[in-house]
């Protein structure tokens, strides 16, 4: 069985394993206030030049979503999102169970505009019973989105100048933002994007880490407080110092972008060789996320030696799947699957 | 710098690292549904003899206390808790955050009893006001507590005959447990001990893992759902491997109590040495974390060296401070700091 | 200025009014535990013909709706409602800040069927992430709907019949209940319709009260606790007795369907009059509820006399309005306003 | 029987009856933006000798105070209050429902200092885990308290400083405000005391009104987006021209205040009485709470006939009661009571 379900199915980059068993024996103090963490802040800092951004580390993607949306909302502000976006779908209603809606947006390719963000704030504001529904607090998107796209350098500037206008502070929701990043789309260096949004996080979890999710909040006075919102919500590790050492591994020597780079050139590859087959895809996706569209009589043929998903069905006995390439991926596997994927039929 | 400030100094026990370097690349499904974690739960109904247990792993101790909490009370219930336990005091109102007051009682040593449960539940329903006040929903403690007491055998059954009476679940938390079960004072074992609750804990942060915290359900009706809380709450691990792979390892040949033995040794060993200097202790605790009173002169010249908390000022220059001994504490490390503590004036 | 805004433009209807102050010094337990309580629900169980239904007193809509569905959920579930429901859209997000997710379904005139609960059910059910995804705990429906359409007998067998088969409580958002049921196309009595239910509520507000809804739980075993869902969610008044005394008058001698019949009444008059003039309508509304589609410039000489609500923009120049005829609305007013619209040109 | 239950056991003072009656069929728009809650609005800010203040009317107290203190905390704070607080005891846990700790003092004769507010903050600030605890972010009195005793001038200085020291909103619960400001040992007037606090309530409920409680932000800046707030915390009453009439007709000609202090003489001649035959008080009230301490034999013989609470017992027989005094309240009530009580043997 060769798992292309996610890019989870696999423990740590070694690089990263290597520094959890280099320093293990280490005394540090708990809950993140120790060296690790600090020289991996300042890393992130330095990579995003912004010497002021506020740095924090959490255990998983949810928790992290949960806790920066409920740590800048007020009760009666919800969160506007794509209505495919990782915290409206899949986080099993925790930012409801925070307190807060979602106000979904219809998204295209998995992306929401500043136009859309303008024409919700401007339906809310001028309707005379305003106040019997939740005002828009904050805009949420993820990069890459869910179905693999990437933002680009002006999409973000639009949709940033739109928060901006209404007084909304950007998250952007960075999970497999190093797949962005480096995909051949991206017109804009992290510390680019760094300047175009209030938060992001940096997700380590799908790029080669145990688990963790590096949080900047490029204003830290947004942060204020934010490592008790942490401990609320259940995301404050006692051995925090696991997150700095995964983090300083991975944003030390281009570690990160290594990894991203290799996740895409996977899925490039695959992407390639489904394509030359003649298949097409749900989406144009130019990250570590590959949506082909498939018959139903050669799902089932795979489905004994390779995981992947099923994520749409499109009619007429085709099905999109989603295939992830992970840290651990390699050529030998795409190419084996690509060997029992047989020519389009025209 | 020796750090005795808690059991989470450093990394895990060898032998878990070991584990987790070994599968690191094995392939498995994300989310806790993989073989390490299947294998991991039932070494855990094994070692509980209680076949339908159901059991779940999550990453933190506030985390696992918020979820279990949360899905067993109605949102007017709360949780009777001892007002010096974890949850009463050291978890930045996580549950009050989740919707639920923590009902206090005031502990002996650190321990609540059933006399005292039956007592406010009697107050409760005896009021006329009764449904102007949150209804008690079910019984927390710690065990061993959060000043290192551990309860007896006799304690737990009178404990769970009042909690039964009024049908309020029992849940212990373990953040500890080891060191509880291999205490002199202890007079059950594990499997015992499952039987005198519904729910408890049995911890890994602070017995040699890198984190987790297995939840165990002795009535699995009671579990429900339960992977939809921990996913709503944010403990659900994309790498849930870690956590199967991380207690198959201490579930396996006896490394849990080895760990939790080492750990109970060295502070009687560290006991033992105050005591015969002369010194008097906050409390009488069994396990891990010794809680000597100190002169303030004393504890300066200890303070650059070694770790410790202040607990609480006894008065007349005297503080109670704590000592905590994790699973890479050595004799010579209590040696050391036995050495530098001198005897106590008549 | 003649309102057509809403149905909560004037106090209560004279008889109501009546009995409060005849009334008024008459000395009562507080909190709804009097007399006037007691026979008011004594009267509604015996118009449902259900003896052992649980019958509560609270003061608005948004503070019942909140409270029962609190109730009824466990944290992870949320509540199916047609998008366009008052819970989806007019309650500044009461359900979401109460923890949980409205699940929206696309409606038909305002309505959602029993095909449309199952499909929902069973996409969740099927989806491999299913614990992912907030799972459907209870249905909501109101009746009449918020644009004033009416559920039939067989829509209501049919949506019933789907929740008892998924075991999800339907709940029936009774806010102008009386009107739905003096309707013309209404096939059932309010005791059949409690038959088709677990929970519902019957509107003071919009038919004669000063304020005051009656939630009725068909199955007692529902309310177990409820006052203190009322106490806690801030919905138990002190003087108890004045939803106790209009409710009492309300139900008594056939009150609540006068009232009902006198604002449909009024309503159908002012439909036929605008039928007449050939205006078209957004829906055919049987109840108190009109939404004629008019032009910006009829609506612009209407504006300083007559008070209503934009409901929708139509576009070309038209948009559909809303006017809501309560209890003190009179035959003059509808023909004074019919008198002032012109007949539609060809 | 004659009800001293409490202040709430009929229904409202002659003079706004009538002015409900008067109102009637008046039309007015919805939700408290009408012409009664503006002009009632403004008697208030005029009261208060504050044109800027804002001010909202809410249904009820439990309801109010849940609204006002969701709307000025962060999830991570809680409300200091006295133990004996109505949050801390009588509200069925609405505050930690929605999401806060009520954070408790150990009050003298209910009330608590700024010397104990002050206390508190310290010591949570200098605690080495304070990010582990609930942060102390708002102050919570009721005057007069849940027993009767008033703040004075110098109390509400001394506590109003410390509250501005560390950044904290001090809200004054004013539930049975009038009886606070006509007593004997007031030394302020509303307005003075507008000045030593951020919000307070000016209670309707227990003085005269049917219902409804009006809050004053006597910074406007904290009452941002309240209506929202209203709204979803189900306190938005669709007829909020019921508030509006009620309040202008207390606010006018010296009402209040003159139901404040019929209520307070009655208390007055009870306690005289009381004295005069010798029985002691649980706490010496100056308001129209009476706690005498009363043997079980007599409390059984006016059980049948008098209205009372029974507060806490003192032992040896002894209990201490409560009896309260309402706008209704006559003469002949109170000296029926008294004669039906017999002098304290020595």
């Amino acid at each position: 069985m060769i798992r292309f379900d996610s890019d989870y199915m696999e423990g740590a980059h070694p690089a990263v394993m290597e520094a959890l068993v280099r320093n293990n024996t280490v005394q540090t103090p708990g809950y993140g206030e120790d060296e690790f963490c600090e020289r991996a802040a300042a890393l992130i800092r330095e990579r995003c030049a912004m010497p002021s951004a506020a740095v924090h580390f959490l255990v998983g993607g949810t928790q992290t979503n949960r806790t920066v949306i409920v740590s800048l909302l007020r009760p009666h502000q919800g969160v506007v999102s794509a209505d495919s976006g990782h915290i409206a779908v899949h986080e099993t209603g925790a930012i409801e169970n925070g307190g807060h809606k979602v106000l979904p947006l219809p998204p295209k390719e998995g992306k929401i505009s500043g136009r859309d963000v303008e024409a919700l704030c401007r339906a809310h504001f001028s309707d005379a019973s305003f106040e019997h529904m939740v005002q828009p607090g904050m805009v949420y998107i993820s990069n890459p989105t869910e179905i693999g796209t990437v933002y680009t350098r002006a999409e973000l500037q639009e949709l940033y100048a739109a928060c901006r206008e209404r007084g909304l502070p950007l998250y952007i929701d960075g999970a497999r933002l190093g797949c962005a990043l480096v995909s051949s789309v991206c017109d804009y260096t992290l510390a680019e994007m760094a300047r175009l949004c209030d938060v992001f996080t940096i997700g380590g979890t799908k790029l080669g880490a145990l688990f963790g999710e590096a949080v900047v909040f490029t204003d830290p006075s947004l942060a204020r407080d934010f490592r008790y919102f942490i401990k609320q919500n259940g995301g404050m590790l006692a051995k925090g110092r696991l997150l700095g050492i995964q983090f300083e591994a991975l944003m030390s020597g281009g570690l990160y972008e290594d990894i991203a780079r290799h996740e895409v050139d996977l899925a490039m590859r695959l992407r390639a060789g489904l394509k030359d087959k003649g298949w097409d895809f749900l989406v144009d996706s130019p990250t570590n996320q590959q949506f082909p569209i498939l018959p139903e009589s050669v799902l089932d043929t795979l489905s004994g030696d390779f995981g992947f998903s099923r994520w749409q069905s499109m009619g007429g006995g085709m099905t999109a799947v989603r295939f992830c390439t992970g840290w651990a991926a390699a050529e030998e596997q795409i190419d084996a699957l690509l060997a029992r994927i047989p020519e389009k039929q025209p």
